[in-house]
């Protein structure tokens, strides 16, 4: 191992976009070891929408993240050295290192995986936060029923392939919505949902309704906007509509909705969440979903940029909506899969 | 008794606005009562908000009002005939009577009222419907604990100023927000919220700030609207929002909201509810607000309008926010109270 570390800074706040001006990355030295701490070397980094709205120096769920410091965000490597009684040298390991090379911890929030069961990077998408936002979502707020109809947003990512699957699995009709024809593909013929519709076609509201004839008892919005929007006007009675992100809206700008009133005349249930906050039902839904990924039952897709230095580029095209699947920075280029 | 009745037909939809030649008023011939009905002639008739939907052929939680009948609603009145076996003649009465002097019934959803416990029009305003609505929001969806601050929109209204009281009761600081100094000056005074907004004012937003300053944990919403996107605004994590009418939508208008992104930075639980869905609280309800009004620990206040022909005039006073408290009709002039 290397006596450097490379670690990618966060140094200016969006002013109103985010750009890479936003990131430095620097070299620094390691220091010896703290008693109590585990030192891990990063694979694989996630980059993902949350990571946004922590840009904004402004009250949200989660406090902004701390300019000139290393940039937060989950992660999953090997210890490759420990001065902690829980870990030993070897072990997989999945935790919020940031985005560098080598992270020192002190094993709070750090989760030892088991990469013979899953590959790696997926304790990063379907086996980790985005498949257990999607089964919070789907299971705790939408509770669907065989028959009912699930429309998802954003059906192509990590979170809303994991969601319709899920939905599916229980006998209900799912739609996906997605950005693009590729995506729209992936979602119908690699996730198995019933239809996606892409909403930058033209004529995105009347082909929702065509999707729709019943009418939906279940969203799971990920994106918020006018998709969000659409949907609302055509939620059915009793209706569950589960928020855990609201993409469209994480770069700063608002977003008017028109149909709130459905909420009323359809006695809608709107349910907003973050899954940090439901640490109750992560060991059951990670059983689940390992043992849905592990069978193939639960398909999963993954966009790897490769090399540190690719970190905030991932980042800016996941807002963009260039990746397809759950978006992974590489941190070895020699990996071990 | 007259051999004829009076009756409010409803005649014309709304173009947009709902006004006076949208009501005729007929003479009809009674008719020999039918075996299994009684006949009941109102003393009180109510008009609600939720009328205004109700005009409008669009999809919503009720079926639109059918055009050349009489205009449907609640009242209470005594019955004056009957060949029902469950009641007789000079039983007070509860029920969807239409906007008439008297009417036939064949029982379903009439309720009978004992007017020695409390006065016969409160069966339609605190110890009626917008009681239950009140009840039901604040129990059932808000849930409040002591010390949290909930804000009540329409709070000088039927449903709003029974929210209040009720959360008030519960160790709330409770703020509500109406239409003007004398409005206002009765939530505070009458009905002892801690404080109330004029959503009139110029500086709205600001006044509504200063009045929650540990921001809004539980949201009575009445109103729609600007109301309740500032309100949204204000929320704090994990807030709740009981959603019951959208006054400021009732007229068709569309109610673009832009802090919907409020509901997942601070996880919002939002609940649309219609309050004749949630029959299994209707006893429990009605109990507790009977008891709260007789041992006057619920205020209520009338505005009464005089005699059958007033009807539409105070329909439409209501929805431009003209009355003050529960708005009644008052059918016969020389009533018995």
């Amino acid at each position: 191992m290397t006596d450097l570390k490379n670690q990618w800074l966060f140094v200016k706040r969006p002013d109103p976009q985010a750009d890479s001006s936003c990131f430095r990355l620097v070299e620094t030295a390691l220091e010896p070891l703290v008693d109590g701490h585990i030192r891990v070397r990063l694979h694989y980094l996630s980059v993902d929408p949350y990571m946004r709205g922590r840009l904004d120096d402004v009250r949200s769920y989660a406090p902004p993240q701390p300019l000139g410091q290393v940039m937060e965000g989950g992660g999953v490597g090997e210890v490759v050295e420990s001065r902690h009684p829980k870990f030993k040298v070897g072990d997989k390991v999945l935790g919020y290192f940031g985005w560098q090379t080598i992270a020192d911890s002190d094993g709070r929030g750090v989760r030892r995986v088991d990469d013979s069961i899953v590959r790696l990077p997926a304790y990063l998408g379907a086996v980790g936060m985005p498949g257990v936002t999607a089964w919070y979502g789907i299971n705790k707020v939408i509770e669907p029923r065989e028959g009912e109809t699930i429309v998802v947003s954003a059906a192509s990512g990590a979170v809303g392939s994991v969601a319709g699957q899920l939905a599916k699995a229980k006998g209900c009709r799912v739609i996906g919505i997605a950005g693009g024809p590729d995506k729209c593909r992936m979602v119908t013929e690699g996730y198995s949902f019933d239809d996606c519709i892409d909403y930058r076609a033209p004529d995105f509201a009347e082909q929702l309704r065509a999707a729709t004839p019943d009418r939906i008892d279940g969203l799971f919005e990920n994106v918020g906007g006018r998709i969000l929007d659409q949907s609302l006007s055509r939620m059915n009675a009793l209706g569950r509509i589960a928020v855990c992100g609201l993409i469209s809206g994480y770069s700063g700008e608002s977003i008017p909705i028109n149909n709130f009133r459905s909420i009323l005349i359809n006695r809608l249930k709107v349910q907003g969440f973050i899954i940090s906050e439901q640490p109750g039902i992560w060991a059951e839904a990670l059983a689940e979903l390992a043992e849905g990924v592990a069978t193939q039952r639960i398909r999963y897709h993954e966009s790897i940029a490769e090399g540190i230095e690719s970190t905030p580029e991932a980042f800016f095209g996941l807002l963009s909506g260039r990746n397809i699947g759950k978006q992974i920075v590489r941190v070895i280029r020699d990996g071990n899969i």
